[in-house]
């Protein structure tokens, strides 16, 4: 059964408007179509999604179906804007809601997060991407997910305003990143999917 | 054979004097001894670590004969304190100089840190844990430790000055942290063991 | 003319839910109004407020309207709940909207926040007031608040779950906390008012 | 009488070998001598500073001539360079020694510290300067320095490994920020010598 990989794009815009986080987010999806991992890419500014930290928030929150797709994946990827050297308020928000599924259990009585893996990619016009996948990275983390090594890809461009990845394609060195980031999430989750973590000493 | 676990300890307080993350490093190690895991700590301070990014600042510099206990190892879990929020000085060098082996490999052409599992313990009078986790556990990942789930485990007691760990000795919130983090790097490091990560899109 | 603060309380809760941070922001207003600061809060979980970083995204955002009351203001504090140790989504989204003024300069050509001075106070069950305090302090500084010392007011509990500030009313360090913020945003702001910064190497 | 400025160069490198952190620093001064700031850069690795969070550590520990340097200057810029995203290690202890002596008062009674005004330099081949800026402007305004505004002077390049600043000499960005930087300290450190905070409600 082929891997299943979820990408929310915490872009602030709608997908009426193009989206660097996409154009970087595609990047990785080239290589997971070769690995023959499935994946879709939700962008959060398409939906309503409530404030808060219940999993249904109730009166239109579109959060509860994002979350049965998140549930249902095997890696969930995390792809954010820089703004003010920080990942965007949409992923600050998606984080919230991911952790108000922090107390609830799969059927070994363990995080429903387990046995998941979790990435981060990040892109701006400058500074903020180490940041913003740290962020990221612990709070997935902390929540239940396994974190592989090298799964922070990012592009960034020198201090300033200046031109953004769907302009510049990135460089040799977000290449490789995407690459690694790609390939270590598929790896680690083929890993947990064959042997999944033994339900002892971190039930909640 | 049995796991091996580092210790950091990055009190800014050598063994001369106690150290409130020693006593919260103690309390992992007790589940480590039932778990079958060999460990042992070092407190940075006792020893001369050079400011610097290669693998030997030479000139007395005595990180390299640590580096080789984490190269050794199967699990490296870095022991911090709180000062104005964040991870300690000393924290913060053992990062520098761990990340001064970023670009060597293993016999795969991976980085050495590889099939490695980092964790994060903080003891703290007051705020700054998850500050300082998101610090640790993300620049591990960055250079090749896999980061398993729940492996932040800290007290801190309530707003402003107050007793420290080794005079509460935590809660049970702390507790079970501590436990989970000690079971879940076993949990990993075992399964790293015997599946390493293979070396595919992943290498340096 | 009396001084003029704004709170902007970045709660998830609209005013229908009781804040905590609400609580808090009241004890730091008791001491405004023995100085003499008018004050205003505003619940931003009340009103629609668009993503996106343009000062006015159009489609009934109500930002412009709290712009306005910011502009108008002499002070500026941002208020906030901890979620997983950081500063919630609506502060960050308030930043990214105070962000989109930043190219915006008053009749002198500095940025139009110059002469203002910014604050912080947050509340949580626990862990990570320094975290947020760090983020908001610093994005209100870089876009031309002024920082006074000792504006960065929190309570936060133990370690784990526990009671919120409104049931405890927080400690004498919150307290002390409290009146310095209040008496040094009050102190500056009168400063800058009287002695305003030179349009002399800061314009944009 | 002359405005005093204090620069903590806290390259890990001593002065042996060339500092890009220097290099951005001698910008800052080329405006400070037009403005008749008298300034002086202190390499901290050349010197031996201890750790811990005591005035003086003794056994020859050298921080206190630096922080007699600290007390008598008028602004306080901290710079550093970027070691995976943050601030130097070298950075973090200068930070902890300042917060040393956050419990000594001048004498009306207020922080040592008040009527000093600091900022932040940074460095580095790339990404982190926000978060490195974040980290030293909130930690010197916790322990009573006021930060104008734009005081977050920085240079990075692209993602990934790449030219520095000694090489490249920044762009009209950084040349902007360093100006702004000099001049808002000059501005705000000429208005607390003359309008001293009021020893008001700040006590401790």
């Amino acid at each position: 059964m082929a891997l299943k990989a979820v990408f929310l794009n915490c872009s602030l815009k709608s997908s009426e408007e193009e989206s660097n986080t996409d154009v970087f987010i595609k990047d990785v999806q080239a290589h997971y179509e070769k690995l023959g991992v499935e994946s879709e890419v939700i962008r959060l500014a398409d939906y309503y999604i409530a404030f808060g930290v219940e999993e249904d928030m109730e009166d239109g929150d579109e959060w509860p179906e994002i979350l049965e797709l998140v549930k249902d994946a095997d890696i969930l990827i995390l792809g954010t804007p820089i703004w003010l050297g920080e990942k965007s308020s949409i992923a600050t928000q998606a984080i919230e809601r991911l952790y108000g599924s922090s107390s609830v259990t799969n059927d070994k009585g363990q995080a429903i997060f387990y046995n998941k893996v979790g990435g981060a990619v990040i892109t701006g016009n400058e500074d903020g991407a180490k940041h913003s996948a740290a962020s990221i990275l612990y709070s997935l983390s902390h929540i239940g997910f396994a974190i592989p090594p090298n799964v922070d890809a990012y592009w960034v461009g020198e201090a300033g305003p200046g031109p953004s990845y769907g302009e510049t394609g990135g460089n040799d060195f977000s290449k490789a990143a995407i690459q690694r980031l790609a390939y270590n999430t598929y790896h680690l989750a083929n890993m947990l999917k064959e042997h999944p973590i033994p339900a002892e000493g971190n039930t909640l």
